[in-house]
């Protein structure tokens, strides 16, 4: 009965700790998907500032590191391979040929729709199991280096772009 | 002896979470530490990108909101109540009187200190429990309103200004 109550009670907290980061990260896609509902594509061909990542860019860099998560949680390859090459291993400059901008929204759209599906299915326990980029040595020593941490981590790199995305708006 | 493997094993699981969330809060304060020792007065007097807020404009609107951790999670009252009306509940075009850029770091600092400090001597259990603005009745329903969540958000909030700032390298 003891041993319940322990269980139980330690569920309790992770269950609440696991909602508070999916909410955070909920938020930060939410914004990005009312954002992109708000902006023309000439406002997404746009610099966020002078000499800085347009918004197309900006939401392919985003879209390929959100693809990166069902890979390093485990989940399944990436949806879309090809996006590293343009959007994460090369700056803007680069000048690599980049997808329309209709595909792009498509593959946020898709990278999303999967990640959220399996989030639903995740129980509580399995997002404080270590991520994929972490050995089992290092994990037993440094356990805050779990999967919950993943997403923490892309929350706040989603909100930082998200603040220079937000600068499209009147351009 | 039961009993005290769960208060254990809880008291653990909550320490590993707060860490967690202090971790992420830690390197966004790091982040804008660096970039305020890298900009020169002329690029923090710049807008970040045309017609937005200008450096002076984030940094104070950072220290106003990371002062109001001071009352919301009850550790004291602001320590620069003044900032309240310039930088959070007017916009920068109000064009009320700011402070110079020497005192704006300066409330930086000694927030980041105070904070810190508080945190340093917080327990795990303390940052589950209600923060503020929260009644009891309504964190009785969402007990995930908690202190750690406030941090949570404004951690988020951070990095997406961090995002602007970090447009004035190269002013």
């Amino acid at each position: 009965m003891i041993a319940q109550q322990e269980n139980d009670s330690i569920s309790n907290e992770k269950e609440l700790f696991v909602k508070m980061v999916i909410d955070a990260w909920d938020a930060q896609n939410s914004k990005v998907d009312q954002l992109l509902e708000e902006l023309s594509d000439k406002q997404l061909k746009a610099e966020n500032a002078p000499g800085k990542n347009t918004g197309v860019y900006l939401i392919g860099h985003l879209t390929a590191v959100s693809d990166g998560l069902l890979p390093i949680l485990g989940i399944s390859e990436r949806l879309y391979p090809q996006l590293e090459e343009v959007f994460l291993k090369n700056p803007e400059k680069s000048d690599l040929e980049k997808p329309s901008i209709a595909d792009l929204k498509n593959f946020w759209r898709n990278v999303n729709l999967k990640i959220k599906g399996y989030f639903n299915e995740m129980k509580a326990e399995d997002w404080f199991g270590k991520h994929v980029a972490v050995s089992a040595e290092d994990f037993a020593k440094e356990p805050h280096r779990n999967k919950l941490n993943v997403l923490l981590s892309r929350t706040t790199h989603q909100s930082y772009h998200l603040g220079q995305l937000i600068n499209l708006k009147g351009k």
